[in-house]
């Protein structure tokens, strides 16, 4: 058996930082933590070591409904065993187009792309053909993908790449205005995320009223509503996640469970945005592959069918619960933020995550995969058993750390 | 059966424009094109009415060695059956990355990215994490993937997305040196495509000269070579594009071919480079599946044991070679440019490609998929019989148009 020491020990030699992106275990995760895995089933994760987990980050949400979900799979693979690529799309392209379309209420077209990356950035590209103009408001410490334009501080984009954006702060109705006033008529667009689920903080829930002000705001300059509803897409609603706000977006980017794992992403958008949407030149050697779509077929049926962001919000509900008594039971201020299907567990006064990272190393020996500051993902793959166990583990760590 | 008409109709409803990108046959390709294609095998196509064709255009690239290759096919299944994505990556991110950077000459370490988008965005983000300087010198015409940064002329970027990008003209050593110059001591990297390869044109061989001036330039000005291999690789040579030039990049961009029609892109990169990758963060919800990268290793076993460049030459050489004696035979101007592995075939004095998407109309209907402006790509699942059937068609179509 390969360890996941010597992996790490070989990828360091082939990767800058022995490994890249956030995957990186090595520079993200707590101790304990397994870099590499070997199997993947239902909630579970394996280790190359054949350590059991059950997971709760779910690939950092593209599982949706369990890996390996036999379905999905045989949907996929049927598709494979006809065509996968081609020098055009298949017939599923679209049949997923029509689907996805009459699922999600303000959209009238699709695009198909691969990342959250390209979607965010397909959606940001229709918004400035629609206005003529290029100005595009993002949140401040909102995450939209990794390329030039989203990565403000990081090394590897150009001042200049960031000229066409100003930032506004979440939920907060007086910057965003002020952020309007600093575009100065060149506004093309907002981008909003489905909810503040910035890595490292407690999540927020959008508030209604910032919702609606972003549309009005939206309305009166001709500017585009663009929904990153790449994170939390289908995991709060089959509609987009603003649709319970009664806040209909323009164009919405998907991503991640789609096709609950198989590597797909979109932009939906509404007629008034079309034309414009059509004088955009965006591309990629494998958006149109095949067999994802029919993945993201299967996905949305069974989405649909079966309720499933009802059915994770009771299996989130039963997961904040049990931890809120076990942390008043055992005496911790613990902080449970965001929608329950996408749960951040933190720790009062805990700033470092020093205890977040100490419960969550203890958690991972008791096979339970959690995260110390980013959001974590329940899927249909979970079950009353799972989150029993899982209660279980939390428990006994608890009971340790106190 | 529905027929590709039929499949328009639907897909005008729910794609801006009817289709997009360049897969959008629709705007892009001559009269008598399928839109939608239903099963691919081989060197085959065959389009959702059933029509079959020598396919020369292998997807734009991605198909190298035969669609629904069963070895590659089987290496992706056995990983898909044991995992694909996780919360970290598989064994098999490992063992790709040792073995292409055994393989490409100047690589020392490795990044996984979707699509060439991905690649030659990482390229330039590390290059300037290198220099902490920003400006990045693009060819003039030069594709590079959609992103706004490499869409200079499109609708959806902002004008000050470009302020870091001068161009110069490939195989031109004075262009070169002015925007040397013109970059004023910012210059963090000088992209290159393996060869001008511009659509719409007539390809040109690069020029060892320039190829030369580029890594002096480079050197002198402490900038990285940055070769985009995207299109061309794995089908020049088993090395970079630029190796049989003596010319080694510092970084070098990858996609399509590398897993043999998986999604699949890389960036590969010398130590010196290392460090500074490190400090970029970029990543995307699917850059870790690990099917593509089981479906790679295999694609580069096969193509190292097989010479799989030098077999493409030779089949590109007789189809180079058919066309030549009859263009001279029927009285027809044809203008056959680049690599044989990856023809151009235009027509004298047609600059609207008028005669040239006569011809391709017209092989069309004879079960051979050309392209009338476009390069096209053949694979290692074409054989001494296909190029001889697709000859005996552009003879009669010659022989018919003259």
């Amino acid at each position: 058996m390969t360890t996941d020491k010597q992996l790490r020990q070989r990828g360091e030699r082939v990767f800058p930082g022995g490994m890249y992106g956030h995957m990186s275990t090595y520079r993200l995760m707590p101790e304990g933590y397994p870099q590499y895995f070997r199997k993947a089933d239902g909630c579970r994760l394996w280790d190359v070591e054949d350590n059991e987990y059950i997971d709760y980050m779910c690939s950092y949400g593209p599982m949706l409904l369990g890996y390996n979900h036999p379905l999905i799979r045989e949907a996929a693979d049927r598709q494979r065993n006809q065509i996968d690529i081609g020098n055009g799309p298949a017939e599923v392209i679209v049949e997923l187009a029509e689907k996805f379309i009459s699922q999600v209420s303000h959209a009238d077209w699709a695009i198909f792309a691969k990342n959250g990356n390209d979607s965010t950035t397909i959606a940001m590209m229709c918004a400035r053909a629609k206005a003529h103009k290029s100005v595009i408001l993002v949140a401040h410490g909102a995450y939209h993908g990794s390329q030039p334009w989203t990565n403000r501080t990081a090394p590897g984009s150009a001042q200049s790449e960031h000229d066409a954006f100003i930032t506004y702060r979440f939920n907060d109705i007086e910057s965003l205005e002020a952020a309007v006033q600093r575009s100065n008529g060149a506004l093309a667009g907002i981008m909003v995320s489905a909810f503040k689920h910035d890595a490292g903080k407690p999540q927020q829930l959008t508030d209604p009223a910032f919702a609606h002000r972003v549309r009005e705001l939206c309305d009166k300059h001709d500017a585009a509503l663009i929904l990153d509803d790449v994170r939390a897409g289908l995991r709060l609603s089959t509609d987009t996640s603003w649709s319970a706000l009664g806040v209909q977006p323009d164009i919405s980017a998907w991503g991640k469970a789609i096709a609950n794992g198989e590597p797909l992403a979109g932009v939906l958008g509404s007629e008034s945005y079309r034309d414009a949407m059509a004088s955009v030149f965006v591309t990629g050697s494998f958006w149109y592959q095949a067999a994802p779509m029919a993945a993201a077929i299967k996905t949305l049926s069974i989405v649909n069918e079966n309720e499933i962001p009802k059915m994770l919000e009771g299996l989130g509900q039963k997961l904040r619960d049990g931890l809120y008594k076990q942390a008043q039971r055992h005496g911790f201020g613990i902080v449970q933020s965001g929608p329950v299907q996408m749960p951040t567990i933190m720790f009062e006064d805990d700033k470092e995550f020093t205890r977040g990272k100490d419960f969550c190393s203890q958690l991972i020996k008791e096979g339970i995969y959690f995260h110390p500051w980013h959001n974590m993902f329940l899927s249909a793959a979970h079950t009353d058993a799972d989150i029993d166990q899982t209660l279980d583990a939390t428990d006994r760590v608890l009971a340790r750390l106190s």
